[in-house]
């Protein structure tokens, strides 16, 4: 399994795709946008011109697309699951909702190809420093054949269950934690600064005590920033969150804390914020508690 | 200021006292409970038997009580604070609302002592290794004079402000972060068990990924256990994150997170678990969750 097909070269895909490179496979690959493509071109990697001519003959597809939308569209309404080999492995890789992954999983299997749901965490560092989680689910020895492309892409590297759809729900537990845990930060913040505090001292004394979290030390210093570098956009968790809010309606789980994190998020996007760096959801908890 | 009067040996006070008298400090006790006199003299500490006793002519007293109303108690009704040195310094690191942290101060200025307001945070485990993070007001002076005694006790000591009442703030937002993060891990927990997923599993991807938290990797694993050891209970952050809702109030913050959390941990000790280990607030997700 040394030659990929990898569709969707953004911010996540196209370090990802640099990686498999750099570890000696090679890479078909395909966008909708000249920028990326050229990119990709310029690490070494092999430009298609459309669905069909990336997936043609594959025998294991990465689709690092925005969302299930796009995956159906590559998959099926464009003839891309048709044109691959047909023991083929077709790995998604896009945070998508369990449900729907599911339904994919489904076609993809009924045409005789083999399908992992492979989601990631760990952001656009983590897919450049090639240091990603990949919460894969699917066959075992689906995942097995996989694993060496996964090992490339990241170093912790989970088989969480074999029906695809598993490996969306891990992801869907993760971005929840994600999202309250930068909505809470920001909440704290605007507290204190309506109290008086110094958040520079403060973001010091929480980043060593039990207070801490990933997202503390990573979002908290942007915080700070009036106009930070967008290294995630609010958007993204606007998407996330509502698929954990989704997955949450279809099996009716009461999530409390997500809703809030959500609104918090959507209406930070919904005044315009939407493509700033998501650590600005506290712009609105300032708007809120202005001192 | 190598003599210490020190009111509260209970779980976090004990080892705290413990740690002065393995530094060479004189350490002269008080608590209600003859169990705890007794720990603290097997330890060699020095037991009083009133509040009077403890305090008199001391410069320097700790006071690691429940709430506010107990360190009022001590300091006014049993006339701990005329006993003690003129010029001696009273030192609150019980958790208590900033408000009333304000009003003790002012109290205690009027009769000539000095005050620093000093909450910790680490916990037990903290407590005991001495690794505890202190969060201390007060005039920078009187901070520079108990130092060496905040260093005995942890080894992260912030002066957060010359004004008693922003060290309880720290704590308090301090608090807010540390209730939320438990309460999300149960959201999150409750939701992947409705959804099939191995919480084990789970936990360990969680932990390695940008969804982590002090609380995940310290309370994920009690989440997982029926009857955990208690290292600290449900009570403490119904206590905690009301603290942080009555600060809200008076300052009229809007913190939506901190709310619902408060009524998770509330509902819990509702249904009877207040003492149970704080992890166990996933009990009432799964109670609403169930799958």
């Amino acid at each position: 399994m040394k030659a990929i097909s990898f569709i969707g070269l953004g911010a996540m895909g196209l370090p990802m795709a640099r990686n498999l490179l750099a570890r000696g496979f090679s890479v078909r690959g395909y966008d909708v946008r000249d920028a990326a493509m050229d990119a990709f071109a310029r690490a070494g990697g092999q430009k298609s011109h459309s669905v069909k001519e990336v997936l043609s003959a594959s025998e294991m597809a990465i689709l690092m697309v925005v969302n299930a939308q796009q995956a159906e569209q590559v998959l099926f309404s464009e003839g891309g699951l048709e044109a691959m080999a047909p023991n083929g492995i077709v790995t998604i890789m896009a945070t998508c909702p369990p449900a729907a992954v599911e339904a994919l999983a489904n076609r993809i299997k009924e045409s005789g190809r083999r399908v992992l749901d492979a989601p990631v965490s760990g952001g656009m560092a983590g897919a450049e420093a090639a240091s990603l989680t990949v919460m894969a689910s699917g066959a075992r020895e689906t995942f097995e054949d996989a694993r060496p492309v996964f090992e490339a892409l990241g170093n912790k590297v989970f088989h969480v269950g074999t029906e695809p759809g598993q490996g969306a729900t891990v992801k869907t537990v993760n971005q929840l934690l994600c999202g309250v845990h930068i909505a809470v930060v920001a909440e704290a913040f605007s507290f204190a600064a309506k109290l008086g505090i110094d958040l520079n001292v403060l973001l010091e004394i929480l980043s060593g005590s039990s207070a801490s979290s990933w997202m503390l030390k990573d979002r908290g210093p942007r915080m700070l920033l009036a106009e930070p570098d967008v290294t995630s956009a609010v958007d993204i968790f606007v998407k996330d969150l509502g698929i954990v809010l989704e997955a949450g309606r279809e099996s009716k789980v009461a999530m409390p804390l997500s809703a809030i994190a959500y609104q918090m998020f959507a209406t930070t996007s919904g005044r315009g914020d939407g493509a700033q760096d998501d650590s600005q959801v506290v712009r609105s908890y300032h708007l809120l508690n202005k001192a």
